[in-house]
């Protein structure tokens, strides 16, 4: 026996291995009793005091295997933010889900390697394909029983590790569709551009970045206006689609089916049928939305996303999973097999290794079980229940938060996202009424972003509440300044199913108190801006949260 | 309170959360005892059974909570495969270090979003960016410490989910370092086609999958001849460099420390050299050779590894970490600052999210912590203590397999994994002076290729013993057949770090006995094919395992 083997599992002695998982448990659990946050949603420290605390020399000798469970609280959780707790209100990725997490735990032991069938995954393999039937369901494309898929061609989908890959693997297979020689001879065999139509102001920043990766260019890019109500504007995807820049060659139409920043909901069903006439894949990003599609009321809002010809879902957002988990599904079940080195084995039956058509990933873990046992122990009836449930405090949220009237909301409270920022309804009032000349409008936008952000700011550091924050172009000109420039916003959003109205307008207190604290001087600086005819030129801030990348 | 409450995390009541996530690990650690399976490396069950297994119609109604935990056992782990088994040696993903094991399962608690730090990931970011500096250290890159750290563009390296993707990051940096342009103008705007240099016999096939991925096309894939020890041949290489085919431009040569099917090394300070002289990346696929690194004995093998411009390592295969767990490395620090959409907040220090540098990576979980949290409790020198006494273990394991003469090796065990076919020495070595014409030498490896299947799968279904099987060129003819094709293989691997040569050796005795039970038979078949003057025409068999992919 050696030394560190006792850093290995199966120790010797599984009552002391009990001992000590028992204490890791109880880690994650001061974790999220927030006992190792000092009761805060975060024990809040800057990022130089960060990269002091993470500083490190390489470590020559180890330290006795129990240390590593200190560590973890001492370096790690104690300054880490809880998406789960009540005054997390940014994201929705509450990751709290018990069936998922003991499907994570219990999958790092079994430690599958879904790249292949014998040695690697048996059950593993055959499970993911049949969740993937139940997303097919859950989308309304066409479905089967697991007994009745004979080959690898029908898996229709695919396992990645978040919204981003899913997009990206969606974009190349609708190019590849369009393109097949690429495969062999590459882009620059092509005589026109392939070219990707998307609202850039509402889209999520894979796509262009999908873009560049892929070989196509950044310009393939085509951007589609959007719509006041921070949706794709349909006339102007035709509009694209009628007249593409010369040289360009739209593929691909892509749907969001709530966005990032205010996840409001496009009209699937204006684009599918769009798609349909122009003769190209429409791809609805769906990371956010998918969401909806587990309640029969709200998927209404997701009406005819079964014509999408693919479709990402992120269970790691909406839908309480831990990361990573995210999904793209095909409409048409052989999408996948054009990626494939051994077309035949795939087509026969013969090989059932998932790892055959699954580009980008060879060996990977079983991370689709936590949606699989998610969905097997809660049952769609309950989960049904839970996004009916959250939408409706999500609605009750945005009302409470326009009768406090400290702000302007950007957007309507379609989904479980609103955008708002600092203006006294009684300040814009008096300012709606007068006619203001663009440096003072420019001045005014300029000191409610100030405001914005330091309110948002200090209920952050002070680890009090926990608000999203971003820039947005105010598309509606809600605020009647007229900017051509993004706002600094606040922005809430409702994703765990533990939240409630009763919880958030008690953490949602903080928020208006700070805000009522700040009304005169806003006020204040307001005249004080109005009378300045010294205002200068708008300097750019500093860039926000991921939500408005 | 809803009904669904309880089904989420914190429980109201805390010993009701501990008994419960008792019971899961209770499950977990049966799984590891063998309980679960029966006691075997695999309760094998074949596809079709697999497939009625995991065959269910979507579940409307859930069920209890603690149901899912009897689920979890009796549906996935009772089969599927345990590659940390004492008769697991077909791979060496071992996922057993309790560190590792803890710091994911404390990661999904903490659930932490590495896309940024704010709102997301607080200390996650750094401790990830002080991790990339250790492995720039272990590499032997310059290195520094994380307070030297001003901005994200010195950040020179990324997580990713597996050696696919860290392979396919690498390939897109030296495409775009030597193609500036296409970043907004795409492939379409070169006048030749890029291309890739690498041995094909013995490359994974993730980088032929890379450049159909990438745009780039197959075509553009150089295959340089392999030695016949599985390395690459380097006045191959050279050849291809000086004389590539017309319209193709290499700019990158792939070294491979440690393939996937021998694990044979690359010379890479000779690639790296040759690589110097034409100016173009290097870029050493160290998915498994990585682990060598830890050891200053065996890192000689990989001898100036440090100057390739990228190196990709998975602590997922051979450093005992649970899937997923991958990393590709940058000599040069800004290299991903190529792929930000925000450039001037990368490189001014303004920003330290990650999500700026990571393509294809949003939101995504905290996965590098296991490999933080390992080499922090086991320290450096008892991870090269590790890897030194394993590399004496598959030493020692190789001598015992080539003593038992049932079989012809076609590698030697350079690294920890052996690659041999089924062919008994003393039938050998009658054939060997023997004129065999090329119909009989067909029919010969014919009947190899049969045994050592029928043998390697008796093995497996039986759960007795798994080893890995796959096809593989006999690059030295070393089982004097001159065969054209590649024969079916067996393999082990010693990747778990609790493998001992006893029980190594006690495993293979089931090899050996099969084998020996099997001897006279064969001897009879080669007899009967010789005198057969009606051999058939070659039929390829299916595919095996993804080693030889």
């Amino acid at each position: 026996m050696n030394e560190y083997d006792n850093y290995f599992l199966p120790l010797a002695d599984r009552a002391e291995q009990e001992e000590l998982f028992k204490k890791l448990i109880d880690a994650c659990f001061n974790f999220y009793s927030g006992e190792t946050r000092d009761g805060k949603v975060l024990n809040y420290r800057p990022p130089e005091v960060l990269k002091e605390i993470a500083a490190e020399d390489l470590p020559i000798d180890g330290t006795e295997l129990r240390e590593a469970i200190s560590t973890l609280e001492e370096q790690v959780g104690k300054y880490s933010v809880a998406q789960f707790d009540d005054t997390y209100l940014a994201f929705p990725d509450s990751g709290n889900a018990i069936p998922a997490i003991w499907a994570d735990i219990y999958s790092k032991f079994i430690n599958q390697n879904l790249i292949a069938v014998s040695r690697s995954a048996p059950i593993a393999t055959f499970i993911e394909i049949q969740l993937l039937e139940w997303l097919r369901q859950i989308i309304g494309y066409e479905y089967k029983s697991l007994r009745d898929i004979h080959s690898l061609s029908e898996v229709s989908g695919m396992v990645t590790t978040g919204g981003h890959m899913s997009n990206h693997v969606a974009i190349m297979a609708a190019l590849n569709k369009t393109f097949p020689e690429i495969k062999k001879g590459g882009l620059s065999c092509l005589t026109v551009q392939p070219a990707v139509i998307l609202a850039g102001a509402i889209s999520h920043y894979s796509f262009s970045s999908a873009l560049h990766h892929l070989g196509i260019g950044q310009d393939a890019l085509l951007d589609a206006r959007s719509s006041n109500d921070y949706t794709t504007n349909l006339e102007d995807v035709e509009r694209l689609l009628t007249n593409p820049p010369e040289g360009k060659q739209p593929f691909m139409v892509v749907g969001v089916a709530g966005n990032s920043r205010t996840t409001s909901l496009d009209d699937l069903s204006g684009l599918s049928a769009l798609c349909k006439k122009y003769n190209v894949w429409f791809h609805t990003d769906a990371c956010h939305g998918g969401a909806l599609l587990f309640s029969s009321e709200y998927r209404k809002l997701l009406a005819r996303i079964e014509e999408s010809d693919s479709v990402s879902i992120d269970p790691h957002k909406g839908l309480f999973a831990p990361y990573p988990l995210s999904f793209v599904l095909f409409k048409e079940r052989d999408t996948l097999t054009k990626f494939t080195r051994y077309e035949s084995e795939v087509r026969d039956g013969s090989s059932w290794d998932l790892g055959y058509i699954t580009p980008f990933y060879g060996s990977r873990g079983f991370e689709s079980l936590k949606l699989w046992l998610t969905i097997k122990t809660l049952g769609m009836r309950q989960i049904e229940q839970i996004i009916d449930d959250r939408q409706e405090i999500a609605h009750r949220l945005s009302k409470y938060i326009a009768s406090s009237k400290f702000f302007t909301i950007l957007n309507d409270m379609t989904f479980y996202r609103m955008v708002f920022l600092y203006y006294p309804e009684d300040v814009k009032q008096k300012l709606d009424v007068m006619e203001l000349t663009v440096p003072q409008k420019v001045a005014i936008k300029r000191l409610i972003d100030q405001y914005t952000h330091a309110i948002n700011e200090e209920l952050y550091v002070t680890g009090s509440l926990c608000l999203d924050e971003f820039k947005l172009d105010d598309l509606g000109n809600r605020t009647k300044l007229d900017s051509s420039e993004k706002f600094v916003v606040m922005s809430v959003t409702v994703g765990n199913p533990k939240q409630s109205t009763e919880k958030i307008n008690v953490a949602l207190q903080k928020l208006f108190t700070l805000c009522e604290a700040r009304v005169s001087e806003f006020e204040q600086a307001v005249n004080e801006a109005l009378k300045d005819d010294n205002i200068n030129e708008h300097k750019p801030g500093a860039l926000y949260g991921p939500a408005g990348w």
